[in-house]
């Protein structure tokens, strides 16, 4: 149906295999409702297992902004707003999800997409320091995506000094994982899952764009943080009947740590599209380590581009140049990207 | 895994294996995302087609609590109130999603699940006669459930009435169908499609329960009447990323008109199962003529039964008894029907 | 400029002399805003003493719908509902203002305006053992007024047993007292302020209806349980930028213990008129005993009655009669009074 | 009691001397609640008949913070967004009221507090320009205060650039006067009340800070663009019980045209004041036309200050400054004015 190649998004495709497989051999089981199955029992104990944490609450919700829209929710209380870098997803793509919530998007200024503890510690204390603060939003939480919207990375060492300086303010961490098997395939990442779950109040997995058909898995490593979560997400309209469906999904991304690796064709891919560009002269932008490409390029060669390849329109860089996107993604095979790399 | 019997929901089960089919045949294809690809479309028309109402918007969603809080939060101001049974699913068990929107639920009394266009008509009339009525809230739409929680129909009259009502006062009208194919599969129900397209301003066509994985389509037959729809979804955190999985379950789902049909199977093990609890001596309650069936046990007997069947707990009927409920779905089996038969 | 007789409510005239020469005298006093000034202060004081709880929170707020409407908001979580008379100011008569705050009104069944520890406790109870709870609207905490809308008393022991059952359920206790100068000087009330400091976790005095201009004093007993209530006031719109001019309202209403004996008058002349009516063969209706009287008639007299004195509609009471209110205030006069019952 | 010479804001002083005379004359005056009175109705006259619109809808609220939010929150969709300059009231000082009613602030760069047509027009463009922009927050309308935040001015021409660019997006125009006199007032104005009235969809009057005790009278030139305005304010719980006092008030503002001069003595002091620190070396900021003066000031001489004089801080100018504002009303006295210009 669709010929063309394409390197517009991370969300094209279907499943993981494994995944379509579990389907199908489970459809005409009847399990109870609203992820309290067996299936989503044991996606959830093997999730645990892989962050080192036993006793961490695992929810499962459908999508990205859903899922960043009830836990931010559930984390801030009604007068509070949410520190996020100004390239933030809640920030910018969310269609006032956020807001919608009742809660003010406190946006700081980024570095290729990351915000630091120093940033945020600034802000906290010209907060505190401000004369009026008691008239200005209060910052309750902070937002990171990791990678984040320009796929780069934290370092574990940056996220340990965003924690101290969370505690210090006694604020909550919380860390937006939509594409994180790209990280956790990277090789300039050293976050791992029980570092996640040392640093944050809570954090999501994502599956959406990592080997899912849909679904985030929702880690919070002290449940007793967040009390009523069920409640929550049953308000946000965000409980899924069958939730076995994600448990399922889960369940075979973490059977033998596939979640750990899925991301790999992915980051070779977008290595391999990367050398390519800058072979070819194209400026590349951000730096970013994991499955998205970002280059400058000439309108009018965008133009002729987009006649063979779906990318995706970044933003203006200036008059005569455009920011555009590829992405790879867990099933990208080494075909496509010979034929990218080959039309470039 | 699960051997005991089972008739709590109609959402204990996967999808209709044309569904499952399908989604095995595509899970490799790259369309563009947020329902924007061409098996979304074919789906949008075959709906259309199937409400007689060309120029329709079809939107698809996942659950519906999400749908019924994206529609009522489209279709009303934000000093409007819906108008609902008390028993309404929206006043009851969607855990206050219409109210974190910001909307009163102006519940009326019901009867067996229904209310009627005189029920309404009052209730406008008191409303705009109170000399007080511009400190209460503004009743803006009339909520609907066909089938109702309790499985009963409403006729195509009671309907084309309660239309009228919302005439005279200028108020939409908005049908949640999440059982929708279980009321065109009863021989007691005469309200078609088109005849929804016909009076209502927007409603929804139930997957979840219906045979699909999860999913509802919803209806605007005057698309004028809710511009901005698609931003409205996306800022509920309901846009599903992998729009075309909807596309596919409804494209399946409307295919040689599955959907009219589907529900013949969980009516007439319904029918059997009222016929055999009323020869064994049972109440029965409400009277639906659809997949839900409401009965009165003692508690002594509840208990007995279910050890061997999963049954639904409805409400308590007094200090010795409980109303309880079964549910059958598209995929009831003879057998299953029998097995339950033979131990009320 | 109305030489008409008026009983149609308690806040058609100004203030009591007092405050307006407090007002004169202070004019053109530059003090700090937002009530952080000494006038405040002092009538922060004075309630605190009146109230015998010396740590007690105390803010001044402009009007009644707006001080539930912070309050509630600032005890509830997002996910929490309010249990509340089904007659109660918050579910009918603030045009939704709560569920405008993302809250649902738990409406119970009402005698003359009342509910019940037993009313409450049922409800609680049948929350708790609904197998389907957790997709309800979580009750966080119960709202009463104290006079009721209906112009009715709740004694000490009721509200004790009130404050158990919240206790027992782990939710708060809060008390309208829009018109509580009334239930002061009633000789059937035996609710103190320092009762009232006992029972709730929050409560407010009512200014505007007892003798202010405007103004509502909410009184927090524990100041820890709503931190950060400046910043939620402000965050509603309801930071009086002169706040002083609420201070000196209440400081002259709490100078010489004025607020306990300011609604003897009114009191004194509504005893009056309930006699006079029961003489006349009206029919009165809830046995209120404050300055708010119910009676009902029929429709022919009510239109002359109308004629000659402004009074309230209350609702319909049959096809034939309706039931209506008359209010006497802290500052009607006996002549007044005579005048009224001379034309009943 | 307050002793010290105090600048610090225009909102320290009770009201002008005609508005309590009148306050005092009609306290025991019975009249219809919620600005259903005469006085409330001749106010608004006036406020038409100044604003050369007969059809004017006039609604008089109590403060700044309540109107923006009860104005925007009738003016937008529940999916739109609010352009405002970055330093606007609304963006920073109101505690998030606007998001708390589900609205998002779109924050643009300032020039002294003001943004331009082109500016406006540039953030639409790029909007719609934008292919995610239907996952972004629509704009809704355009948010300006004049004089802004920094006491700069409009000009004619650019508030009508400002609304040609309004009508080309289709999205609405509305001005908070809360300082409106002070422009009113200062020979660098040019901007009317018919002005106002010809370019917004809807603007405040400001009283609070114009020389009332409190209030804000919103105007809607066309009222059918924003209907059942009442419920709104009401479900804002902003309606004021007495409503004759906000009509009162805005009577006497209205009454020889006040409103239109009284303004001069504050901007007649500020004008001393700034000569006077310029002269003293003082480094004046955002050229401000009206009631605020703003220098930059060292840290130390700050300290000093302050002990003779309440200025407000209003911004870390860098380490070792900081920038104070100065602050004159329509009740500043010459001899106040000649105490600061000698301690300087």
């Amino acid at each position: 149906m669709n010929e063309k190649l394409s390197f517009a998004c991370d969300y094209a495709k279907g499943a993981h295999p494994n995944i379509m497989k579990r389907l199908a051999e489970t459809n005409m089981m009847k399990t109870a409702g609203y992820g309290l199955d067996e299936i989503s029992e044991s996606a959830r104990n093997r999730i645990r297992k892989a962050c080192g944490c036993e006793k961490a609450a695992v929810e499962f919700l459908v999508g990205g902004t859903q899922t960043n829209a009830v836990m931010i929710g559930a984390m801030l209380r009604s007068y509070q707003g949410v520190i996020a870098a100004e390239t933030g997803h809640i920030s910018v793509h969310e269609a006032g999800a956020i807001e919608a919530g009742g809660h003010k998007v406190l946006a700081l200024p980024h570095r290729s997409g990351k915000i630091s503890a120093e940033d945020v510690e600034k802000y906290l204390e010209d907060y505190y320091s401000d004369e009026s603060h008691e008239h200005m939003v209060m910052p309750g939480m902070v937002y990171l995506s990791h990678p984040t919207e320009y796929g780069t990375l934290y370092t574990g060492e940056e996220l340990l000094a965003l924690r101290k300086t969370c505690d210090k303010y006694r604020i909550s961490l919380y860390i937006d994982g939509a594409r994180l098997a790209y990280a956790l395939s990277s090789p300039a990442n050293d976050v791992t899952l029980p570092l996640l779950a040392q640093v944050c109040d809570a954090f999501y997995i994502g599956g959406t764009k990592c080997g899912a058909l849909f679904g985030e898995a929702v880690v919070v490593p002290d449940p007793d943080r967040i009390p009523h979560l069920f409640t929550i997400i049953k308000q946000h309209g965000a409980l899924l009947a069958k939730g076995r469906l994600l448990g399922i999904q889960f369940d075979e991304l973490f059977r033998d740590d596939l979640y750990m690796k899925i991301g790999e064709a992915a980051v070779r891919a977008a290595d391999r599209i990367r050398k390519a560009l800058r072979q070819k002269g194209y400026r590349l932008c951000f730096g970013s380590p994991t499955n998205q490409i970002f280059c400058i390029v000439e309108n009018e060669d965008l133009k002729r581009l987009r006649e063979k390849v779906d990318c995706e329109f970044w933003e203006k860089y200036d008059d005569g140049h455009t920011v555009i996107r590829f992405a790879t993604d867990w099933g990208t095979t080494e075909s496509e990207t010979t034929a990218l790399v080959d039309l470039l």
